[in-house]
This record gives structure tokens, C-alpha cells and sequence, in this order.
């Protein structure tokens, strides 16, 4: 039984319910559970830790890769179960836990959470929860549909508990390839030339002594909530692809352009999917998570190879996916999110970073997390690892939200995630602004009559137009900076009822 | 005559006045020219170039390393010949033009400039104008007291301008490492495993048909500005020698330390002498600027190697540098600034990054730029280069300023350069907050504590009570996040005469 899935004999023994496992936690300790983007998460493990909360508190710190699925996240903290969490979430429940305090949340970019457990800068990992497809002959683990930080936690923790997973076809081994950077100052150059190429191993290495527990399970992965394509992303897409024509046409960039990163989320998705109507050929992916779009232009032959660290699909892409997997392994590499936003390597191939704003500014600082400037959405996630090492940096947002109550084009900010030296071009359903080598004071007028939606481009002309009054490399009028998130709070509509 | 200065004898008939050479300036050309925090600036053109702009109208996009000495920005500013200037800039006549709105000044990452120049995302260099000590036979050129982007100029400019200054001593000679990484996409990886590695030449390649002019010039660059320690600042430094001390006897690295950057000015110098008496020994830096204390770190044995793109110093201290030159030669390297503050060997080597702040808000946001959130005062430099990409990211800053009238901690800052992200150690001379694995709500009351000014902590405890009720992840009373400012602005002293 499950020989095909743990191949070395004296394993067995360790195989135990999720309950048994569960009873290995202690209040305090610091719990790294595989997942990223809904992918490859860990799913028996969360529902017996909740389960044996209902008997004795236990409250953890729980560092992922990033969000999980199956409502894990959301089922943990309503139970209490988790006091602290980083690097990245996306549960309703989670997220109202955060914003009420009683959560607390280190956002981080997705980069470096890894770095910092190395190095010390963060408590290390007392038990690592990961789900695996197979567990090899000399103890490797064979991971599942994202890597994320699973490497960093096998490497780290005192006790493992893999979970084993049924419905993980065994023809995923093969896909990953893991390589982990040497703790400083002992450290040589990440050898990754290419977004093809591979650098490290298929699984990741695991003296099995520190194996404590192998939980079977069979539940999939939960599907992408990405919704579909509507008129708005397809000309964000549209503005998108224009750019980039123009940008081969002006000798920039060859027509295979340069490796794309696309953020988790709808309107990502969307533009990538647009690009199957492009003339681009032999593109590469060099990213974070590989949604349904990715697929889409593998399969069209757009798209030469994708790397990431996850692979976030709809249920009938996934599907798909699975069924037809010999063909898509030989273009798909998963790796683990500290390589796959590695500062050296983002910056060492230019990549070109497709990120979503929550809104954006007038000279072009970005807000991606703070709903009002207070309340979390998600998290940073890696799009501060493309942005600011990337070759070129394009933020997209629908211009408006709420049936127009809710301008994306904001005088001022009121959370600042990417400053605007981290941001090329903007991109609304309106247009696109680049950025590129100019001043704040050139960068307003472009933002405000490319992206910003109509009905908002008279209040922000004269916003724009009080501040240059008062002069500076960043003109503002401070006391009405932030007045248009007020007035939503207070209002339920940022639309001016008089001036600004 | 300058036989030892231009050792290719067919270029002495590209010898000429800096007037003549400023003949071949056109308004509307991108020029780039040497200088890195007032080191190793071109100093005849500027004055030529001012000169001839009295004649006719003359404007240009002005780049540089960093900012220029001798006055030199002011001058060319003043005279209208700087239309548009990057990456940086320090002059007090050119920041009053920029913050009118006259110059567009872009502020950039010091360390993207020479990219950015390489993709073509900014306009080519038409014309380079760099100080050299020598030309070598085959048209190598010896840089003087700073490397900046002079490799990079010179690599793409149409015409190149040298000027041969004849106080900087030909001992200067095997001083720099010239390396610029290749265009994407067939770039590899940046061969710099330690800070003390040579990996470039020691000249500056140059086709010299592309030499258009050489002047000769004997001015020596302007002395450093930065202020002595006072009490204050030796306070700061004390807080973060212990710190360290703290993250040595933790294990969490030895008594070498990482790679230490310190950012040009006042405190940061101050804080670098202040380990002249620390138990630390065999310190390296791999920073941008090397200031007096860098010296005095050599000459206490404590530094073993010091390698930047600048050697900045008071003018006691470049007498005997020069003077010592032979001692200092083996130990001191200067770089591109790409290559000095670059992200790949930044997060490889394991920067400690200190930096100075403006200002820093409860949740760890730093303001390094601009003054009351609109106006220019330097630009962000290297600072992000460094806090992003290093192994840990200290600002440091005065807790108050104008006499108590300004508080360096706000609720929020009124312009952000670092996110909280970016962000581990904040300093003041009342102490030290270790802001790392904490979330903004933690973070908050550590900051408020260990860095505010005792006058301001009730105001600042007030708005986060209150900003508490309001909920969040960073919570925040928006109608009240920049009244501090606008306070100050309106009666010239931020103190809250009643509540919050």
C-alpha cells in the first residue's frame, strides 16, 4: 500500500491520522505550511489543528508560501488557531481577524520571508507541514502543485509531517527543481542564465529521521477564484499589447519580449490571456503563479516555457492540465518562490512585471494592499520583488470600482506599496500612461488624462492645479490629500459634490 | 608635456579650452558627465557651459552619478542650461529650481540609471564629459576620485569629452574596477562573491575616435559638507552598536559583521565613527560613498576593505589620503555605481544598510526626500538599492529638528520612499527600534517609545489609541494622518497646541 508514494519501506511507520499529527503542535510554535495561490497547500493538517483547538488552546505563528485554499486559512483563524501570519493571505474571514486586530499579519514580499528565516531575523520553524505527491527512496519530498516556501521549511524545522496526497498524479515528479541560496557570507551567484533553465534538484532533500508524521489525504487543490475576462480587462489587455509593440518596434525588445511575471487575480490573468491574439511568439514566463492564461498561451504556442512557483488553475484547466501533463511538463519548471522573485535573477533577465493596483496615484505611487488606507486586502505578495528589479514595471487597474463611486486615480494615495520610482506605466481601461523618465510634474497630466475615468479627470485637473500653486518636486495640497477617502467613508461615493 | 597624463601621442590634438570644447553642446542634448557626491566631477564644461549659455540659449537633460561639486549644479541651474537633471542631486540653488517647477529633476535609484540608459528607456547619452587622472595608450581612462556612471557614458555616448585634471595624483591609477554588466538578454550573472573581489578592468574602455575633446583642468573636487558628530548623532551610534553587539552574541552573524553601507551625510558618518570604538573587527563595507569615517576605520584597523563608487572627504582628510595613498590603495575599491549598489550583489553579499530618514512614520514608512511632502530636498540616492535588497535596512534620523518644532516620528508620513517592508531598524537618539517579525499594530508602540521625542509620545499615543478604533491593518485617522504637517506649515511648529 502507497508503495508507489513512499519508497522507502521503513517510512511506513510513520503513518498516522491527521488527528495523531495534530497532537505533535504546541501552543507558541512556529508552523510553515506549504501552499501558494490556492496550490499545493497542506489540507489535512489545518482542519485536525482546528479540531483539536476545540479541546486545548492552541494558538501558532503560521508562515506560508502564500494564501492557502480549502478555507484553511479562514477555518485556522476563526478557531483561534492562528496568532500570527505572514507572508500572505486572500480569506475573507482571515482578513477580517487581521483588520480587527486579533490577527497579526507581516506582510512581506514574497521574496524574502525565506532569507529571513535563514538568517535568523524571524523564529525559526518548529514543525513544517508539507504536501507531497511522493516521498523518495533517500527521503526527498516530491511537492505538489506549487513549491513556495516548502523547501526553506523541510530545511529548517525540527519535525516534518508530509502529507501525502492521492489525488496528486505521481507524473507531477519532474516538474520542480529546487535550489536553495547558501546562507550568507558563503553564497555564490544563483547559475540562472535563462528562464528555462534548471538549477537545482526534482525534489527536496529530507534527512527522513525528521520525518515525524506522513498523513494521507486525497483532496484537491481548491480552483482559481480568478473571474473571467470582461470589456474592461480586454482593453487594459489591448492597451497592454499595444505598448509592448511599441516597444519591439522601437528596438527595445525582440518579439519574444522579455520573460513576463503576472501577478495572482483577474485582471493579470486577463491581460495575459489577451495576449493570445498578439504577434508575439516564443514569450517566457518568469513568474510567481501560472494561471489559466498561461495555459492558454502554451497552448497556443505563444508561449515557449513558463516557470513559477505555483500553478493556480480553474477546475476544468486543471483538469486539463493533469490529463494532458506529459505534454505540458517539458515547458512548466516550479520553483521556490525565493528563487522565482529572486532580486538576482529578476533583475538579471529584465523582467517585464504585470502588477494590479488597488489605486494609484497622480505622480504614480501605488497602493496594492490597503483597502481606505487602513483595512488589508491581500498582501504585497511578489509584486514588490518584479517592480523594483524588474526591467519594466506596468501596474493595472480598472479605473473605477463601485459603479463609479470609487476612483482607482486618487489625488494622493492612502497607503503607499510601490513609490514611483518602482513604476513605469499605467494602465487603465482608458489607456495607458509610461512614465518612464519623467518628473512628478509630467507625470500627472499623462496619469490624469490616460487612466483616469472620465467623470474624475475635472476634480483631479484642479486638484493638480491647487497643488502646482503651493510648488515642490511633488506638488500637493496636504489638507486635501487624502479628503477623497474621507468622503467614500463618510459618503459611500468619492465623487466631489462641489469643487475638490 | 602630459606625457604621462595622455599616453596616446596622436590624442594631444584633441587638446583644447573647455569654451571650445563646449562648442559641440546643442540645446535639446542628453549629457552625461562624471560626479559622485561632489567626487570626481567634471570641472571646466560646467563653467564653459554656463559661459556659453550667455550667448545662446542652451538646455540640457543633465545626468550624472550623483550630485556634482563645486557648485556646479547651482551655476548650470541658475544659468537655465539644466532643463532636465537624474539621478540625484544636493545643490541649493538647483533644488530651489526644481521645486518651482523650472527643472524636471527625476529621482532615481542610483543603481538604475546605467540600466535604464542600456534598454533605452531613457534617451541616449550624446555627449559624455568625464574627469580622468590619465588616458592609457589604447584610450583607457583612469577615473579620479569617483567612478559613478562614467563607465556607462562613456560606453554609449556619441562624443566623449575628457577632462585630464592634473591635481588628481597619477597614484590613483589601479584604484577602480570597471565591470558593466551585459545587455539582456544574454546577461550572466555578476561574478562579485566577497566585497573585497576585483571582477573588471581597471580603466575605462574607450574607442578613442570617439574622444572629441580632452581639457585639461587642475581644481580639486569640493570637501565634504558633512557636519561633525555631536551628541546626538553619537547617541545614534551608540543605539546601533549595540545592536549589532546584540545580533553578534545571538549567532546571527560574527563579530566581522556583513558588509556594511552607510548613506552620504551627516549621521550616517557619524554612526560609521562611532565603531571606531566598537568590539568589532575585519569590517568590510560595499557602499556607495566612502566618507571620513571609512578612513578613520581603516586607519583604526578595524575596517579590513572598503570598496564604493565615491571617496567623499572634509579637505584634512583628502591631504591625507593623498598623501597616503600608497597605504590606502590596497584596501580601498571603486566601482560603478551599478555594480556598488546593485541587487543581485546587494542580496547576495548581505548588506547592513544604514541609511538617513527625513522622517518615519508609527508603522515604519520612511520619508528620505521630501520636505513637508512636496518639496525636493536631495533625492532618494542609493537608499533603496541598499534597504530593499541588503540583509538588514537601519534608518536612522534625529527624533526632532528646527529646535523641537519638527517631530522626525509622525503618524504618517507625508511622502513615502520605503514601505515598511523595506524597513528593519529604525533609530533616534533616544533609541532603537527593532521593527523586524512585528506586525504595523506592534510596531506602533515600539516606535513610538524607543524613537519619538518625549514631547511628541502623548500626541503620537493619542493618534494611534484613536486611529485604533478606527480599525485595520495600519490603522490610521486619515482626516488627522498629515495634520502634523500641515500644522507645521500653517504655525511653524508642529507641536498640537490642544489634542491630536
Amino acid at each position: 500500500m502507497y508503495q508507489d508514494r513512499i519508497r522507502r519501506p521503513a517510512l511506513m511507520e510513520k503513518l498516522m491520522t491527521a488527528q495523531q499529527a495534530a497532537r505533535l503542535f504546541k501552543s507558541g510554535m512556529t508552523v510553515g505550511m506549504s501552499g501558494f495561490t490556492r496550490a499545493g497547500d497542506a489540507k489535512a493538517l489545518p482542519l485536525a489543528l482546528v479540531e483539536r483547538s476545540r479541546q486545548e488552546a492552541l494558538q501558532l505563528t503560521l508562515v506560508t508560501g502564500a494564501s492557502l485554499g480549502n478555507d484553511s486559512d479562514g477555518l485556522m483563524a476563526n478557531a483561534g488557531v492562528v496568532a500570527r501570519r505572514m507572508p500572505f493571505q486572500s480569506d475573507a474571514a482571515l482578513r477580517r481577524k487581521i483588520n480587527s486586530g486579533e490577527v497579526m499579519f507581516i506582510d512581506q514580499h514574497l521574496s524574502e520571508t525565506a532569507e529571513q528565516l535563514r538568517s535568523g531575523d524571524l523564529h525559526g520553524i518548529d514543525i513544517a507541514v508539507v504536501e507531497a505527491v511522493a516521498i523518495t527512496p533517500d527521503g526527498g519530498i516530491v511537492p505538489t502543485m506549487s513549491v513556495g516556501n516548502s523547501a526553506s521549511f523541510v530545511q529548517q524545522a525540527r519535525q516534518v509531517i508530509v502529507e501525502i496526497n492521492l489525488s496528486a498524479p505521481l507524473a507531477l515528479e519532474g516538474l520542480h527543481d529546487i535550489y536553495l541560496p547558501a546562507s550568507r557570507p558563503h553564497r555564490g551567484a544563483i547559475p540562472m542564465l535563462t528562464p528555462w533553465q534548471r538549477i537545482g534538484s526534482t525534489t527536496i532533500p529530507l534527512d527522513p529521521d525528521r520525518i515525524a508524521a506522513i498523513v494521507i489525504t486525497d483532496s484537491p487543490d481548491s480552483p482559481s477564484n480568478a473571474l473571467p475576462p470582461d470589456a474592461e480587462t480586454d482593453a487594459i489587455a489591448r492597451h497592454v499589447i499595444a505598448f509592448l509593440e511599441g516597444e519591439v518596434k522601437a528596438g527595445r525588445m525582440g518579439p519574444e519580449l522579455l520573460p513576463l511575471q503576472a501577478g495572482i487575480g483577474t485582471i493579470a490573468n486577463a491581460v495575459l490571456h489577451g495576449l493570445v491574439d498578439s504577434p508575439f511568439r516564443d514569450l517566457t514566463m518568469y513568474s510567481e503563479v501560472l494561471q489559466d492564461s498561461a495555459l492558454e498561451l502554451l497552448d497556443s504556442g505563444q508561449l515557449a516555457i513558463a516557470s513559477a512557483s505555483s500553478i493556480t488553475l480553474s477546475a476544468a484547466m486543471h483538469d486539463k492540465f493533469i490529463r494532458e501533463l506529459e505534454r505540458y511538463r517539458k515547458r512548466v519548471i516550479l520553483r521556490p518562490q525565493e528563487i522565482s522573485n529572486h532580486p538576482e535573477v529578476v533583475r538579471r533577465l529584465g523582467i517585464i512585471a504585470l502588477n494590479t493596483a488597488l489605486e494609484f496615484d497622480i505622480y504614480g505611487n501605488v497602493n496594492s494592499t490597503h483597502v481606505g488606507g487602513t483595512h488589508m486586502m491581500n498582501g504585497i505578495g511578489g509584486s514588490g520583488d518584479f517592480a523594483r528589479n524588474g526591467a519594466l514595471s506596468i501596474f493595472v487597474s480598472k479605473a473605477a470600482a463601485k459603479g463609479g463611486k470609487i476612483s482607482s486615480v486618487v489625488p494622493m494615495v492612502s497607503h503607499v506599496d510601490h513609490t514611483e520610482h518602482d513604476v513605469d506605466v499605467l494602465v487603465t481601461e482608458w489607456g495607458l500612461a509610461d512614465l518612464r523618465g519623467l518628473a512628478p510634474r509630467e507625470r500627472a497630466p499623462l496619469i490624469i488624462e490616460k487612466c483616469a475615468d472620465p467623470a474624475y479627470r475635472p476634480a483631479l485637473r484642479a486638484y493638480f492645479e491647487q497643488a502646482l500653486q503651493r510648488g515642490g518636486q511633488t506638488p500637493h495640497v496636504l489638507e486635501q490629500a487624502l479628503s477623497w477617502h474621507t468622503r467614500y467613508r463618510d459618503t459611500g461615493d468619492m465623487r466631489p459634490t462641489t469643487s475638490i
